[in-house]
């Protein structure tokens, strides 16, 4: 098994200082009256240097990592190592000025996601977790939901523009229909940490960005839930459809996926 | 017109008592484990402490007002002004750890929405309005959005088991089919701040408390927006469906709410 261990420390610490750094932005664009042209470019600057920033301290400290991140093309490394970086997840709620948006940092090696950290600066919370050595926020472990039926919580549903939205919504009727809840905050990343803190009994989406994804399902994995986890190879490559939960809901959850989902 | 700008004050001040106190209580909430049966009662109890917090301040500075709340039994009084609260909204976050709830104050005369106000403690918000004297969020003014077609934002859409699911499903279809998006962070008073502030295009609910909307409602009118307004003798008295939105999206958020919900 890879050693994680310095990385993890890494990840949290640029993690937040990112995540300070967007907060400044965000902060700032809500004391701002501008033109909505004149506010897009701000968050997409915001959203770029932050990425860049990242990328920057990644290189300086781990110079043979391979680096993909949302907002700038891929660069390779010869370590084994890849980050998979989201500078800002939930960029719709950051343009708006809603409080739920987050950074992500990801890192993987062999297949396998060694390290994940979701920082969201707006409550203070910083989700972490190093592959065999659980999940944690703010430093208290995290744990799955123990909910035995969709009935007892809110799954976190994941829609973007591009997804088949017949698909989505046969989803959002079958879960209801059974006496489910859903979710939807607009922050992929956040809402995958919110089910690997229990606090939704799982999540499911048609697809996602590997940098708006991974983090989470390694959380949700060392919390003690279950992730459709996509073969390795793909984890960095390609989007991938997500389905995750706490072990007594997860296969009902699979279900309304493989019911409905066009992608699972 | 009624004289509002003491209670305003005075509802600012006392929500973010209230919401102090309930933050507390969520921090404490989030360091305990604890049996699922035992959570609960911890956060009915919070929610019913900070409904007698509010209570007895208000009975101290207005004695003659009366009070309507979720938790306890209304009270009667004699001058005309009814004070409607819910201690904590957004309870199935605030009992999992999401940090998307809040306090809502709101005090009604002569069947007008007079004063309201919105606290959310866990990014550090304060929403409020008095009628004819704007909207604000920490003390800058807000303006509902300006979109002019429902793909320029995202609508809350507002769901309790209790409503009807097809209907609430045959929305989200339709606004998704019409290029739109749906948001839904489980707290309706803190989806019809956003909504005030333009942060979400509109919002939609078959049906809301008094507690629930009427702070949000007042926000949302004072902000520039548009909301579909109850008889003033049904205000304090029933559940009302909730339909608004900027000025240039408002008719197509009713349309759908004409469309699918049976109480419109």
């Amino acid at each position: 098994m890879a050693d994680n261990s310095d990385r993890l420390s890494f990840a949290i610490d640029l993690a937040q200082r990112a995540g300070s750094s967007a907060l400044a932005s965000f902060r700032k664009l809500e004391t701002l009256t501008i033109e909505k042209k004149g506010h897009q470019d701000l968050v997409s600057e915001a959203d770029r240097d932050t990425e860049t920033f990242i990328r920057a301290e990644i290189a300086k400290a781990y110079p043979d990592d391979a680096i993909v991140g949302e907002e700038h093309a891929p660069t390779s490394g010869t370590s084994g190592w890849t980050w998979v970086i989201d500078p800002i997840d939930g960029t719709a709620n950051f343009v708006s000025g809603i409080p739920q948006w987050c950074v992500i940092i990801a890192a993987v090696k062999d297949g396998e996601i060694e390290v994940g950290v979701i920082e969201e600066p707006c409550s203070g919370e910083t989700f972490s977790a190093a592959r065999g050595k659980g999940a944690f926020v703010n430093g208290r472990p995290m744990k799955v939901s123990d909910a035995t039926s969709l009935g007892e919580g809110s799954v976190g549903a994941g829609y973007a523009a591009r997804e088949d939205e017949k698909a989505a919504i046969a989803v959002l009727a079958d879960l209801l229909g059974q006496g489910g809840m859903f979710f939807r905050n607009a922050s992929g990343g956040l809402m995958l940490a919110y089910a690997a803190a229990g606090r939704l009994i799982g999540y499911i989406e048609e697809s996602m960005n590997p940098w708006d994804c991974l983090a989470g399902m390694l959380m949700i994995t060392e919390a003690g839930g279950t992730v459709l986890m996509p073969a390795p190879e793909a984890l960095t490559a390609q989007r991938v459809p997500l389905v995750a939960g706490g072990p007594g809901v997860y296969d009902a959850i699979e279900t309304l996926a493989r019911t409905h989902l066009p992608t699972v």
